[in-house]
C-alpha cells in the first residue's frame, strides 16, 4: 500500500550546466526528507536573498502551466545573471515531486535557486511541494484589499533594470511587509500602485479586471511580473469571445470596473470584494467558471 | 596547543524571549561546524528572504560598535515585526564568536535573523564570524563607484514603512544587482541616489564626504540605514575639532566635495577615487587616520 506524503523535497545536484554539480558523481535528483536541514548559512539564498523562485499549482499529480513557469523562471535567472537553469533537470524535478503528490486534489511546487555559497560558483535547486492549504473560501467569497504605493514609477524597469522588478526573487520582504500591513488594516490581500498612480500587481498574484466587457490586466512596460495565471484566464476569454487587453490601470478602476480579481497559480482567481475599505461588486459566476477552467488545467 | 578556527558558526536556540525556543532544553548556544548544512527548506528567510541582518567588525576578538550594531539589529527586527531580539543571548554569542577569532587580526562577525520555518512560530537565529578579506588595498588605493538611481524618493521610508527602507534585511538581491552593474561599468563599487536626486548611501556602506571643512553625511530623513562606522568616525571628528552634519546631498556635491568616502563596518573607510567615470581626488591623511582610529576601537 502506497500513502501520499504530505510534503516531498527533491535536490538538484546541477542546476545549471553552465555551473559545477554540488556534489561530485550524485544523482541529478536526490529526494531527501523535507523537513530536515539542507541549506548552509553561507548560501547567498539566505544572507542576501540571492535568488529566484516559482510557485506552481499542482491537480492530482499534474503541474500546471508548467513550460509558462519555467520560461519565466529562465528570465528571473537571466535578470539576476544566475547561470541558465537546467530546464530540462528541473522540469524532471517538478514532475517527479508533483507525481509523489497525487494523492492529493491540490499541490503547491515550489522552485528554488539561489547562487549558493558565496565565492563557490555552485548554485543551489530545490524542489518542494507540499499538498495546498483550502482556498475555497478565497475563491468563492473573495478577499478585501488595500492599495499601497510600491515606492517605484511605473515604468522602472526598463530604467533601472538593477531594482529586479519584474523578476521573482528570493528577496521578497517588502511583499510580506505589505501583507502584514493589509492585516494591520484590517484587510487580506494588497494591491500595489506605482509612485505615480498606476495600479501594478498584489504581492503574490497578478491584477485581473472586468472593464466594458473586456478582461484587462494591468500593462504594457509595467514593472510587473508576467502572470501565468492570468495568461491561461486569457486563453479561456479567448476560448470564450470575451476581448483581453493590457490597460494602464487607475485605482478608480478598481472601483468602477464590473469585477476584479486577484489571480494566482495555487489560489487561483480570488474576487475582490472591498478596495481600501470600499465595498465592490463581484462576478460569482464568472469567477466560478475561472476556477473550475484553473483547476481543469492538464498542462 | 590551540589554534584558531578559519570560522565559527553558534547557533541561538532562542533568539527572542517573546517566542518559543528552537529546541526544547537544549544549551542556549551551540557551536557548530560552520561548513555543515543548519537550515530548512521552509524557513522564511531563505524563501522570502524575511529576516535581518548586521555584520560587525572585530579587531583581535573584540567586536567594534557591538552596542551600536546590537541597537541597529533590534530597530530592523521592529520594522520587519519580528519578535524583539533579547540583546544579552546575541551579545553573548557575538563576544564567543569574536573571541574564538582572536587569532586573526581582523574579522567578520553576521548576525542573522529570520522568521523562521512558515507557521511555526519559532524564530531562527544564529551568528556567523570568520576572518575578513584583506582590505588594504581599498582603505589605500580607493575605489571607483559608479551612481545608480534606487527608484525611491528620498523621503520613501516615512511614507511607506512597508518598504523596509531603513531596515536591514536579508532582501539584498537588489544590493548585490548594483554590485553587478558596476563591475559592468568598470567600477568597484556603487552609489544609491533616489528617484529624485539626493544621495542616500552605498549598497553595503554610508557616504561620508569632506564639505567646506565639515564632515557630512547624507540626512537627514531619508531611506537609508544609520550608519555605525559613520556614527564612529564623527565621534573621531568631535575629538579632533571637525564640524560634522547630516545634509542633503546631490551628485554633484560627490564631485565638489574635497573627499568622499564609503565607510562601512568590516572595510573601514575607502576613499571614491573616481566617480561615474571622473576622477575625484582624495585626503590620503585624512583617510589613514580615519582607518586607524576604526581600527583602535575597542568597544
Amino acid at each position: 500500500m502506497s500513502t501520499t506524503p504530505a510534503s516531498t523535497l527533491a535536490i538538484l545536484n546541477q542546476p545549471s550546466r553552465h555551473a559545477p554539480a554540488s556534489l561530485d558523481g550524485a544523482a541529478p535528483l536526490r529526494l531527501v526528507d523535507p523537513d530536515a536541514v539542507h541549506i548552509g548559512v553561507r548560501d547567498l539564498g539566505i544572507t542576501r536573498g540571492d535568488g529566484i523562485f516559482e510557485t506552481i499549482g499542482a491537480v492530482s499529480g499534474t503541474p500546471q502551466a508548467l513550460e509558462a513557469h519555467l520560461r519565466r523562471f529562465a528570465r528571473s535567472a537571466a535578470a539576476l545573471d544566475l547561470p541558465e537553469p537546467d530546464l530540462d533537470t528541473w522540469r524532471a524535478a517538478i514532475t517527479a515531486v508533483a507525481d509523489s503528490l497525487a494523492g492529493h486534489r491540490e499541490a503547491a511546487i515550489k522552485t528554488i535557486y539561489t547562487r549558493g555559497i558565496e565565492g563557490d560558483g555552485r548554485p543551489t535547486g530545490w524542489v518542494h511541494g507540499f499538498a495546498s492549504s483550502d482556498f475555497a473560501a478565497a475563491r468563492r467569497d473573495g478577499l478585501r484589499v488595500v492599495t499601497l504605493d510600491r515606492g517605484y514609477r511605473h515604468d522602472v524597469a526598463s530604467i533601472s533594470p538593477w531594482l529586479l522588478q519584474g523578476a521573482k526573487t528570493l528577496s521578497y520582504a517588502v511583499n510580506s511587509a505589505a501583507l502584514r500591513e493589509a492585516q494591520r488594516r484590517g484587510a487580506d490581500d494588497v494591491i500595489f500602485v506605482s509612485s505615480d498612480g498606476v495600479v501594478l500587481e498584489g504581492p503574490t498574484s497578478t491584477v485581473l479586471l472586468l472593464r466594458d466587457g473586456r478582461l484587462v490586466t494591468p500593462g504594457p512596460g509595467l514593472a510587473i511580473l508576467d502572470g501565468t495565471t492570468q495568461d491561461s484566464l486569457f486563453a479561456f476569454a479567448a476560448q470564450h469571445g470575451i476581448p483581453t487587453a493590457l490597460e494602464l490601470t487607475t485605482t478608480e478602476h478598481l472601483h468602477s470596473a464590473d469585477a476584479v480579481w486577484l489571480v494566482s497559480s495555487v489560489r487561483h482567481a480570488a474576487p475582490v470584494t472591498a478596495v481600501d475599505g470600499t465595498p465592490r461588486a463581484s462576478e460569482a459566476d464568472l469567477t466560478a467558471q475561472f476556477n473550475r477552467y484553473l483547476a481543469g488545467r492538464r498542462d
